[in-house]
């Protein structure tokens, strides 16, 4: 990669001056580190002033790339970048394309050109023309494609899928040779807990059929774009480029690969989509279009206060207001503020490249509630009106369900918002399944705080479409969090994937990963073992695990498969009886079928006296358990083991 | 007493039979035993049909025993009990006065009669005559008086008061006489955390001056009518008479001017009602008139589940909804069935006779979301129908904000249901204090448990109604939850003071009562020194104090009543800054004044920079602490002593 680039080099810069020469690296400004680039540019404005030497326009950027005939909404939004590209003047000569408006800003090397796609445009190419004095300086080729006929985006995820939350630095290393790249700045480093390790996309297409033969439904990705950061990159989080896969896992062929591999295993592929913030290592970030392109006036580091109950408060201080949606993560997150419109149109416009690009399933949302509330309706509806059955779930990391109710498409809210977020995370239930499972019982803590998160539904729109969890990325592993008890570990994972909503399961769960006597990220998000050439241990073949590993990936195995291939879990009704004396009995029943889940906690069987579920047992004279197939008779008493919860197909 | 009776007794009874004696004594049942009467009444029955003897007609009750003119609405519903009562018919020869319909129940004991007050009835007294065969057999004295000229309850209780809670049994026992009465079962056991001590109603009359001089403007005394249980009966919610001031209390005459009296100095009274249950040793509890009168088929106990949940779940089996609302607190008391409508007629107007006998100031409501849903809309109506201004606030005993307001009217409740109260009690304001309090400071702990406390508001429909306090008379007193940290306890006082919403104070708490080492509601309920002959120590006079115990009794005294001189405590806007580091800062402002609170929960004092306040600031030059009135300079950074809640006038 580095000998092509410089052989390019070579032969585009073959005697010309410092200048020309800059000018032409800085075409290539994804290739070499931003600082270089940065410094490059400098040398060159000097040179040109100095040496009073004309540069010669070039684009830096024209983005989105491509585009597609026949979406829904007939307008594009051009984001062109180039010294000084606002003398330039964009003309478009196509039947059906045409140049509604050009916008400039206050920096000159941008230009933001509307244009209109109308109905009937056929896909084709065409040349975008760059004119300075009715003579074109500049002649861009663009692209209008065909769309995907039968779009992912239309199945989404739903309560049908189990969703298998993957870091792509930390699963699968396909690809020993894009470890590191010339043109990007951190190195491998796989000893560091926040190091970049190696994993990539063709270490997850690689495993596809171990996702598949697992149960999982969906793969949602931590960030893969670009995140040319100095340190700390492997995450993600740090988009240094919003329209390029990061050379570590791949390139976006790839990416639209995964896609499609997955999609022959009936797997779809969810994008995580960050909206708050950009890695201060991205190629606008020494050229930022306007002053407001960034909150808190460029580059000045003010830090969130992460008071997200300020948006609803209704004594906050304007101050705690602003500091909570404009304040930054960290130094290296600059906060992107949406409420400059071509930023908006931007980010719109790179969510729907992605979905149609690569036939993406469905969308998570970074930070959901940090951005501009007014753009997050805006956001939601323009992705929602070109994919309306499109799921997308906002992270909300509150465990007050009243909060992160707000957010959800048709929450009956305080001040009348709205967004058309179809899904939230459910931050409450992970919270409060984990307590419940420690805690002691009482009449209010304990499993009853499993009860209760069922209880508080009645403040969602939609709880059924609510993303359940007993982890993430961003947390302890639920083994370290239920401190490493295998029989709670499995009753958590039943009520998991019997209960309302989506699961969605880190990778290596079922194999017990553990983070024990640390809350590192990188260690959470440790090395999934057998993904590496060379790993002693393999969670892919079995080699190496302990018999409890095996036991649980079994167990997931079968539960996972077994839930997917039970419809009444994905949409049937729920019912649930108050917990009492460390037993929780749930049903799930829709016309064909109804199943009975026991959730018992005590150390020690306990005796049901089933006449109180007479309710929902009616006059059923068997229940199966539905792991093992073994009918038992329904009788007046019978005996839960102890510490289990039981699946129990009614008969 | 038990002379008088014994007397009376002899006088009627002289020559009579058997039977003639026990329907003698059943007039007056309310002076023996329901034990005693029940016996009687069923020897009373069986001598009857053996012996062949007509019994003669006697009324043992008719309620309520009187009513007003003028009221708002004309309808008036008389419950009449006597045996065979039925068999009569009720007639009234009074001008504008009407029977509308005579209704009979399964139970031939019991009359509903509906009475018509025509608009422009006079205050005059009349007969109610009962007939049988065209002849009048019984003649019953009723009386419709004039209404109060101003009614308590137009002014109410608001944000202007702080209400002290006072347990009678417990406060003072001004008659030493009615420590233990006759015709009561149970006797006076000052030893006996559970028993009855010998306070009263006189013991109040007598301490008015106190509370009116600490700066308290309403009292809430929990019940005062008869509670004629075997034991544990002191605390009042056990109703065996709903028209009888407890004997052991004094009578309805001296509770009459009690209120009286308090309202002379300023301080309106509050009547604690309980519409879910009676007590075991009602009159009614052995003929009752339907058999839907109890819940859950009369007198078999069916422990409550205390799920208040089940009523918004949206998964809840009926089976917990019913048992939340239709299950007993304990067999003492049995839950009684709002959905019949004479008993709801029953309740209601007993409430309304109490507010205009005494003239009351509002109600509080035991476990308000116990009784039906239904019934509660129907008895929030019509009793704010009467008394538009009268302010009513619920007991609804949890943590969760989304539960609590859904009981307020106004709500934006998931279901649509509206009821008419306008304030309910703020447990979860209770809750977070002390924790906010007692933990330790982090991103989302200590005083930021107190902040999402008000972030949550916009869950309420009226915030600033709500009824707010540091315990009650059913949990630890706060000197204890607070582990006797007296820094700490004057931070939970003033926040108490100076935030949103009603504060009220558990007597005793002026004086840092306590109950360490245990939680029984006995030693909570410890009766407040100096109000007993013979006292050692004087919560009065000081006699015997501690020298902490002092300052804290002065500390209130100044707090209370400079909050009750200061107006826009009482309805000022409230804007607060989220803690950082163990610092809150908050607001109380309108267009005259405006107060700054500062708490600094650190072991050490605080600098604070002052330009984070400026939006609230202004151009603000010096504070005022309002406790010791010495102005200081607003300058660029200002120390904050440690352990502390600071008042400011802002000037």
């Amino acid at each position: 990669m580095q000998k092509t680039f410089f052989n390019k080099l070579a032969t585009k810069t073959a005697g010309k001056s410092l200048t020309a020469i800059a000018a032409v690296l800085l075409t290539h400004s994804s290739l070499v580190s931003a600082a270089a680039a940065s410094e490059l540019a400098s040398t060159a404005v000097a040179a040109s002033k100095t040496d009073n030497v004309n540069v010669s326009y070039q684009i830096k950027h024209l983005e989105p790339s491509s585009w597609w005939v026949d979406m829904k909404s007939p307008a594009l939004q051009l984001l062109v970048h180039g010294d000084n590209i606002s003398e330039l003047t964009p003309q478009i000569k196509a039947d059906k394309v045409v140049i509604k408006q050009i916008n400039k800003v206050a920096n000159p090397n941008y230009l933001f050109v509307d244009v209109i796609i109308r109905e009937g445009t056929k896909p084709h190419r065409f040349n975008i023309d760059f004119l300075q004095d009715n003579e074109v300086v500049i002649s861009h080729p663009y692209q209008l494609k065909a769309r995907n006929k039968t779009s992912a985006a239309d199945i989404s995820f739903s309560a049908k899928d189990v969703i298998y939350l993957v870091t792509p630095d930390r699963f699968a290393n396909g690809n020993p040779n894009n470890d590191q790249v010339p043109q990007l700045l951190e190195r491998k480093n796989r000893t560091a807990p926040g190091g970049r390790h190696g994993g990539d996309l063709q270490g997850i297409i690689n495993h596809l059929n171990y996702i598949e033969d697992m149960g999982y439904t969906q793969i949602w990705l931590n960030p893969v774009v670009e995140n040319n950061q100095q340190e700390y990159s492997y995450h993600g989080y740090s988009a240094t480029d919003f329209y390029q896969i990061d050379a570590r896992f791949g390139d976006n062929a790839l990416y639209k690969k995964l896609a499609t591999e997955a999609q022959k295993r009936g797997i779809g592929l969810i994008i995580d989509v960050v909206l708050n913030h950009s890695g201060s290592g991205h190629w606008w970030h020494n050229d930022l279009p306007t002053e407001d392109w960034y909150n808190n006036q460029g580059k000045v580091y003010v830090g969130t206060n992460h008071k997200r109950e300020a948006l609803h408060d209704p004594y906050a201080v304007n101050a705690d207001k602003q500091l909570f949606s404009d304040g930054w993560f960290v130094p290296t997150m600059p906060d992107l503020n949406q409420r400059n419109s071509y930023l908006a149109n931007y980010l719109i416009q790179n969510t729907l490249w992605w979905i149609e690009y690569a036939n993406l399933s469905g969308i998570r949302v970074d930070t959901y509630s940090y951005p501009d509330k007014a753009f997050l309706t805006q956001w939601t509806k323009r992705v929602t009106d070109e994919y309306p059955n499109i799921n997308i779930v906002g992270e909300e990391w509150s465990t007050n369900p009243a909060i992160v109710a707000y957010w959800q498409k048709g929450a009956n809210t305080h001040d009348g918002y709205q967004s058309y977020l179809p899904s939230v995370m459910d931050f409450p239930m992970q919270d409060l399944l984990v307590k419940a499972l420690t805690n002691k019982e009482s009449w209010n803590t304990g499993l009853n705080q499993l009860y209760q998160v069922l209880a508080n539904d009645f403040l969602y729109a939609a709880p059924e479409d609510l993303v359940i969890f007993p982890d993430n990325h961003d947390m302890s592993r639920i083994f370290t969090q239920l401190n490493e008890d295998y029989e709670l570990f499995k009753i958590a994972m039943t009520y998991l994937m019997t209960t309302r909503g989506i699961p969605q399961v880190f990778y290596g769960t079922e194999i017990l990963m553990a983070n024990p006597g640390t809350t590192n990220h990188g260690v959470i998000r440790t090395d999934f073992p057998g993904g590496w050439q060379g790993d002693d241990v393999s969670g892919f073949t079995g080699k190496g695990l302990t018999s409890t590993q095996k036991k649980a990936q079994e167990f997931m195995r079968k539960l996972m498969n077994w839930r997917k291939n039970t419809p009444t879990i994905h949409h049937g009704e729920l019912r649930h009886y108050a917990p009492e004396s460390g037993v929780y009995v749930y049903f799930r029943y829709d016309e064909l079928n109804k199943y009975m889940v026991v959730i018992n906690k005590n150390a020690s069987e306990v005796t049901l006296a089933m006449e109180k579920y007479s309710e929902l047992l009616g006059k059923a004279k068997s229940l199966i358990p539905v792991l093992n197939n073994k009918p038992i008779a329904i009788q007046e008493n019978m005996l839960m083991p102890a510490k289990t919860a039981t699946i129990f197909q009614v008969r």
